[in-house]
């Protein structure tokens, strides 16, 4: 980010018919969103879109989910179709919705309007050894990368992500126990729903993954590869995409933070075009969060996933670059400065 | 509300294609909303408003707060003239911006677009005597009460509540200090930005005024007349006026959420058609939201007032109504439902 835009951005903000700082987090976005744009004055987004992947995960074999996988391929469908919340809330913020397979198990899904990108059908169960080989992890981070490219042209642009794969919550509390060192028990959740037994167990199976594969919590990639998931890389990659391209990625719940601790990892500097919707439901994600140094705007004991936490923080974020671009300042609305 | 409604809504929320409540708050908005209008899928606003008094407090001769009354006054010119922050955010989200002079001080604003209802110019300094008369109070919330019913004629309605009054968080802290029977300390901020030194003298202003008068706490008019201000006491009637009227009012932060003490202690009910919507910096906002049963949904670290987190909280509201019309259920997508 542009550090002297930022400067520029924050007098502004400083000169605005309010008490300093009074608008807190809306400020911050404005003054960061300044950086990004590398613009004095940020300008709202000409294209907005949210990108939904999707991926299986070997792991269910271990009881740890709720659903049965056979919900991803038809989740795909109904985010196709336009009716699943992704859709709803996206449409709401004038978003578009890219969804792209790049690891759902079974047969290819020829979908129209699907992006059809599968590295592999799914990961295999960690719980055994690795989820995918460093290799597919390597291609799952550039496909991301090269769909970031090829769906977002337009500039400015704001890119919110998501995600569905049944089971996901357990390889992105393995990627958040890996970089923590934090013990999976207090890290992991719910879910889409299981019970204290349930939960129990999933924390075990966390817990086992990481005994059987000893991920190197300084190798993003060997993390990814050993603990990770297909549609967790391809978020990764999305994310590292906006930063090499200049565009804020608004992060969604637990599993794009586990993308986000990845692409972190992988690359510091891409945290500062990082935004936070939400504070989920799982209890991993505020560690997450504080581990990245950001603020989530909504507290609304979300649990969904898909970027539906990023897509309602669109509105907010535009609602930010709109007070720097349209408030009065002091001198131009003759209001006397406090001391 | 209507409890049969929220029930009707309640089902359809637990048949979309998500898992059960993963939608947290947005199903809880969704839901009190079919309640309060009456119908199991609510209806998006025809109308949103954002209704913002002004009045002037005879405590700030006490050194309470970082800016001059003065400007209270020129706020006013610049809400008028579409240049404050609530302006910005209320054009962002659709909403009309209301100004009204309730009470500031000095002789009589006139200008174009303001409603001039003001009850009195000024409240007393609540240090030295009651702040107003009863009789002055009860003016002042049916004045709220006018307001919001001569200005809000559209159904669906969705109305967001905002004041500007230099030195309100005082009469605010002493609201919440009389009905929560806290200590002043405990409950006060730095306002619009005030030092330790001046806070602690803010407390101890409180402290005072709540010996001198002692207001009971079981009054509400009693606890506004003695240590309220007059847009308060007007918010309060317009958040009365929006539960007999059916309308879901939009809270905003400190000085809102004392009008909403207020308006809680004169009609328990009315906090069934209260939403809130930030979580403010100021210390004492958190306590009153757990006492009216409320939860923020932005945390933004917002301390401004004028309505603007209310403002900000409207376009999510307006996504809870379209998530309950537009999601597909679980068997219009033929997506498998979870154990």
């Amino acid at each position: 980010p542009d550090r002297a835009c930022e400067g520029l951005a924050q007098q502004r903000l400083d000169n605005l018919t309010k008490p300093p700082g009074s608008l807190g987090v809306l400020e911050d976005i404005a003054r960061r969103l300044a950086g990004i744009q590398g613009k004095p004055l940020p300008e709202l987004p000409r294209e907005k879109v949210s990108l939904v992947l999707a991926g299986d995960h070997g792991v269910v074999a271990e009881g740890v989910s709720a659903f049965p996988q056979e919900v991803t391929p038809q989740m795909v469908l109904n985010f196709l179709r336009g009716g699943a919340a992704i859709n709803v809330l996206a449409r709401r913020a004038g978003a578009r919705v890219v969804v792209a397979d790049i690891g759902v198990a079974g047969p290819p899904l020829e979908q129209e309007g699907l992006i059809a990108c599968r590295v592999k059908s799914g990961t295999e169960n960690f719980v055994l050894g690795p989820a995918m080989s460093r290799q597919e992890a390597v291609k799952a981070v550039e496909t991301g990368i090269a769909l970031l490219q090829q769906q977002v042209k337009e500039r400015p642009a704001l890119v919110g992500i998501g995600e569905m794969g049944i089971g996901n919550t357990t390889p992105s509390t393995a990627i958040l126990a890996a970089f923590s060192g934090l013990p999976a028990d207090q890290l992991t959740g719910r879910g889409t729903g299981i019970d204290e037994a349930r939960r129990q167990h999933k924390a075990f199976v966390v817990t086992r993954a990481l005994q059987v594969n000893r991920p190197d919590a300084r190798d993003g990639l060997d993390v990814l590869a050993k603990v990770g998931g297909l549609e967790i890389a391809g978020l990764a990659g999305i994310i590292l995409g906006c930063a090499a391209e200049g565009i804020p990625v608004v992060l969604d719940g637990f599993i794009s933070g586990a993308a986000a601790l990845v692409a972190h990892s992988l690359a510091p500097l891409s945290r500062e075009y990082m935004l936070a919707s939400h504070l989920s439901q799982e209890p991993g994600h505020r560690i997450m969060l504080e581990m990245l140094g950001l603020k989530p705007i909504l507290h609304m004991e979300m649990r969904l996933g898909e970027g539906t936490g990023a897509a309602l923080a669109f509105p907010i974020i535009e609602s930010a670059i709109c007070i720097i671009n349209e408030m009065a300042t002091f001198a131009e609305a003759g209001v006397s400065q406090g001391e």
